[in-house]
């Protein structure tokens, strides 16, 4: 299997899943507008094809992790006005974080989407200031990383934890079964 | 400040909040039986008090974070086997991680814990066996680790989820600010 995606938290955790895999980040051009669930879908899809069209008999795995709220895309901030302007309107409100998952092979194309549910707690100004100054909101979807420092932000999730992460490891080993059975 | 305690995912967050500390692990012997909540703040204790013992004139944090069930700590898994039993005591069902946190210096203790209640979804035999293969569990209490393939466990989370990785950042800066304003 390919993992077409530079991000080392989706390789760390193929990894201790202990699947045999290469990484082969992929260049394709990412939506970042449009129908939520449909974006995040559509950008795996994207990834996992381009890297699909450049190395022959192989599968391939493509994933897009963003965070939405008020039926739009957060997307990453780009700077640290920006971050701040994420980590507000995150603040004290429930968002959901949709997860796309797409596995590409020569015989055919399997995808779809998981939604977490994550509620942040009130954050004051100070707090803000400090979360941005650890930086760790760089290139991170929604401008926090729920893994490290931005666990502190969340006061409650509902759903699956890993698609917070980045990718969502239940719904992609019943994909992995069941092209596995089709062959 | 001095940290009580070895472990890097304390150290991590401690860092990633922008405190100056440094790390002194504790050699205090732990309880592993009696009331969750009791137990996590008194390890907290002796382990800040250990330290501080030692190092005078240091505010010195300690930390015991463990998983709560039935009324019972799970602590860590010493075997695969182990691992394998609390795994399934988890399963399908929601338990309690007790995070103890206390700041020891010459002037006083304060000390505090933390509950955030954490579901797990129904893990059949396999997934289990996925688990334990990849050694996350290791030294980790109730064996999983919610910040790596653990998340894939995890169905839901009520409450802070810094504590669950093993430092309630918020409680500890309300206690950090509390200490600074009675100065």
């Amino acid at each position: 299997m390919i993992l077409a995606s530079a991000s080392p938290r989706r390789r760390e955790l193929l990894g201790l899943l202990g699947l045999d895999f290469e990484v082969v980040p992929s260049d394709a051009e990412e939506l970042t507008e449009g129908e939520p669930a449909e974006v995040v879908v559509e950008n795996a899809l994207r990834k996992a094809r381009a890297v699909a069209a450049s190395v022959p008999d192989a599968l391939v795995l493509g994933a897009d992790t963003d965070v939405a709220i008020d039926g739009r895309l957060l997307g990453k901030a780009a700077s640290e006005d920006e971050a701040r302007s994420h980590l507000r309107t995150l603040s004290g409100r429930a968002h959901d974080v949709l997860g796309g998952v797409a596995l590409v092979c020569e015989g055919g194309e399997v995808s779809e989407v998981v939604r977490t549910t994550v509620t942040f707690r009130e954050l004051n100004a100070a707090e803000v200031d400090a979360y941005v100054a650890s930086r760790e909101w760089e290139d991170r979807a929604g401008a926090y990383a729920v893994q490290g420092l931005g666990a502190s932000l969340v006061a409650g999730v509902d759903g699956d934890l890993s698609n917070v992460i980045g990718l969502p490891i239940p719904t992609l080993s019943r994909m992995i079964a069941s092209l596995q059975d089709r062959k």
